[in-house]
């Protein structure tokens, strides 16, 4: 959409597959914004109940909530998800057409590279010999595209990225600023004292639906791909290691590291900060918890915690014991003590009663 | 100061409000440097008492010291803070007058970009349309300046740094090598088992006497700003999500990452590796330990430590006991053994000196 | 070698140092893989014990195998050590001789810089004055090389790497992309509420065959050096700080992080993630386990684990215990159950069976 016009709530009603609820398909709304910030003119979304409070006080002109709320302060476009909606919105408001920017003559294109229709090389862009880049993509300023590299169609390339050769990249693409896809793996072998290069010979694969953080690094294969599979989301620096393997539609939150050679499965989460041994196996579905440490496999669906990571549950009652740690050493002081003083009282039987009992059983009688 | 010449104790004592220590002003001293490392010409300083065996050895020919400290071997000049000091006496001999170098024909200016006085524009530096660039700006070869971003007087951004559109840089920021602003936040709606990209169309506030090291990622907010707030000193490689809030004065060690939405105040320091989860608010002057993962609100002037985060105390506490467990798992195995022989015995008792009990008060006598 | 040409069975193992076990000398090799993917023509080799099924199936048409294993399916070289082999048998099918590519008319060099012989500076490379390359060292686009550094003969520096002023950089270094060598470390004194800057005037030496990491940091030393020795190899995403000294040959995992004037031995390796606070010693052979945090010096040939950091052994055992806390617990207020029972039935005693016994005794008899 053009900024500065309008749009019915009709047509957005049409383009979020909701309904409008009433008669107000005709108000005409200019922009999207949150709650609170809502100004007249603009709509906003109810994406949690926590925001209750804030959508009885919004000055929006048009609000998009779930299909169970009751509310009628204010015209409101009924929907299954309104988060969703909120980002159909953000495309529908904020997205321009594209505007292909043509190659601009300080961008340097090597020898037998093939260019797609409609790209847009912005200058200092530097593409080596006998790459691909397909329909519409946007490389900018300081993109290096190494030999024989391949970059789909529609792809975004952001300012300073290096893709050395050897990579394929899908269609759809983003990668974010200072991105490094293809840097060698780290792999030495120890020789007589020190430590020899092993060649890092492989590629990565990037496929479609992807988008990489800020100064995130994948390193090429030794031998072989590294493979990132489609739809999947990496966060601002992260580390993907030689020959890891990542499935479809994972989410990788910032400063999360695999190490080599591991795969992971479909539809996983990795929190902040987590790490994962390299060598091992992570199953589809399952969710890494900020600054985890999976050392070992972990079977589809499950959740892990903690260093190393063990099942979340599990965590969270070992965890909860921690806590109370200086406690239990005081309580197990307390009973060693309790335990002394009735074994030193029964102690004092033996020797005593006991005896007395011995006494009684023996005693010839007074 | 021009290398290579000369200033006098009683100039630099001057500089730093300080005070010569007897009749030593006319001096000529010619450089700084470390207790270990000064020469004769140079200064030197006592930063910590633990160095108090190195000022009986220097070389230097004058020490700035802290007031109480009784010395006279060498010249000094006494001052409140010596390590302030010394930050002062190396910007003395150090620092140059800033040299604008103009507007390299290799650098490009895109259309409407306001250029302040005294800039230096290297080559290869990218400045889209209607950027804004104060008087004596430094911009290094390979930064990238988006559209609309404005950066304010005074500011250095060195080699290969990243700045998208839309973002506003204070006075006096300095901004190292490979850092990334205004990167996409990591925001995206899962629907019909796909992740879709929620449209990041909000900024980045960045004020004025921020530090930002270098290959540090500090992602543009969904709406709205994503702020750090006056004096912040941000390490290398550290994550600041979307829509955080940076209160002034905070230190933040290298590799720190905090998640989106997350607001932190005044004073905080950061250390190594520490993680905040998104959504939460951190108090003022609170402290975060080395790789400390907080997961919830922390009041002002806490210091916690550990994953999840716990008052220092608390988690020092804890520590000390989980280093015990081995031992704690022992003494309690011991304790059941012990119990175990009371329980036997008093069962024993029970139907032995209980029985006999029994016997003792039924026993008709002898 | 040139791709797609062949060599003998009989060179190979010359290069190897091993020796073809029967007549199968005059075989010709055009490639290797590993076991599963190698197709007839290639050769592979046996990494592992674990890979014994692989060799079975391989269809390679030679192995390289350790000097003890018995296995003539095929032919075979035997050498000392298979996979120092594998990285010898990948550098015979995949180097390349170098090519200096020289001096493109798009790199800049500045004042009174020395350039070595067969040297290759791709476009968009800066270096500035007094700078000094090597003889046929390689700077890939985006390079940038400040005032007075040196790069010493057959370095490589991909992609988007800055080095700052004053640093040195050794003899067959490769520096990945995104790589920042030289920024200012972090150092701030606080006065009068606020953090003021110490100039960071110092540099960084790097020595010979140290390869550093994509997007790995390495700052400049406030005064002195910070030092990498000699063969160190570092991963990508490291933090190294102000003024750290690192030994010879280690090993550092990606995300590792070590605060400002620690000194680490050689032959150390550090896993992923790992952390290590300021200002302490690291002995040689030391090895601290992936997101490990070192708070205080560990001696020569040492194994560290979590955080903060202990003896691995001990660490193991207290974490063997962690995991079954709850169980701890459960079992300590069962201890304290079954005490507080024999109390109750000791204290019953004492006014009961006591008060017998002292009937007993005190007893005039019947």
């Amino acid at each position: 959409m053009k900024p500065g016009t309008g749009i019915t709530l009709r047509e957005i009603a049409e383009r979020l597959e909701g309904e409008v609820a009433g008669n107000h398909g005709d108000i005409v709304i200019s922009g999207v914004a949150s709650l609170r910030d809502a100004v007249p003119g603009n709509i906003s979304f109810l994406a949690h109940r926590r925001y209750l409070k804030d959508l009885q006080e919004t000055r929006a002109s048009a609000v998009v909530l779930p299909k169970g709320v009751s509310f009628d302060r204010l015209p409101s476009i009924r929907v299954d998800n309104p988060y969703f909606a909120f980002a159909q919105l953000l495309h529908l408001f904020y997205d321009l057409p594209y505007q292909p920017g043509g190659i601009d003559e300080r961008a340097i294109v090597g020898r037998g590279v093939q260019i797609g229709r409609d790209v847009t090389l912005y200058p200092y862009v530097y593409i080596e010999e006998d790459a691909s880049i397909g329909d519409q993509v946007m490389l900018y300023p300081g993109t290096f595209v190494g030999k024989g590299s391949r970059i789909g169609d529609h792809s975004v390339i952001y300012p300073n990225v290096t893709i050395r050769e050897g990579c394929r990249i899908g269609c759809r693409v983003i990668i974010h600023s200072g991105a490094v896809i293809g840097s060698d793996g780290f792999g030495f072998v120890p020789h007589k004292g020190r430590h020899h290069k092993i060649p890092q010979v492989g590629g990565v694969i990037i496929e479609d639906d992807v988008e990489i953080g800020a100064n995130t690094t994948i390193d090429r294969a030794t031998i072989g791909d590294t493979v990132i599979r489609r739809g999947t989301k990496i966060d601002n620096l992260v580390q993907i290691a030689h020959n890891v393997i990542i499935g479809e539609d994972c989410l990788f939150a910032a400063q999360a590291g695999i190490a080599g050679s591991t795969q992971i499965g479909s539809h996983v989460t990795m929190a902040g900060q987590a790490g994962v041994t390299g060598h091992i196996r992570i199953g589809d579905q399952v969710t890494v918890a900020g600054q985890a440490g999976v050392t070992k496999d972990v079977k589809e669906g499950q959740t892990v915690s903690g260093m190393p990571a063990l099942p979340h549950r599990d965590w969270l009652k070992a965890m909860a014991v921690f806590e109370d740690l200086p406690d239990l050493k005081r309580k197990l002081s307390e009973l060693d003590r309790r335990i002394e003083e009735i074994e030193k009282v029964a102690g004092e039987k033996k020797g005593g009663s006991g005896y007395g009992h011995k006494r009684d059983s023996k005693d010839p009688a007074p």
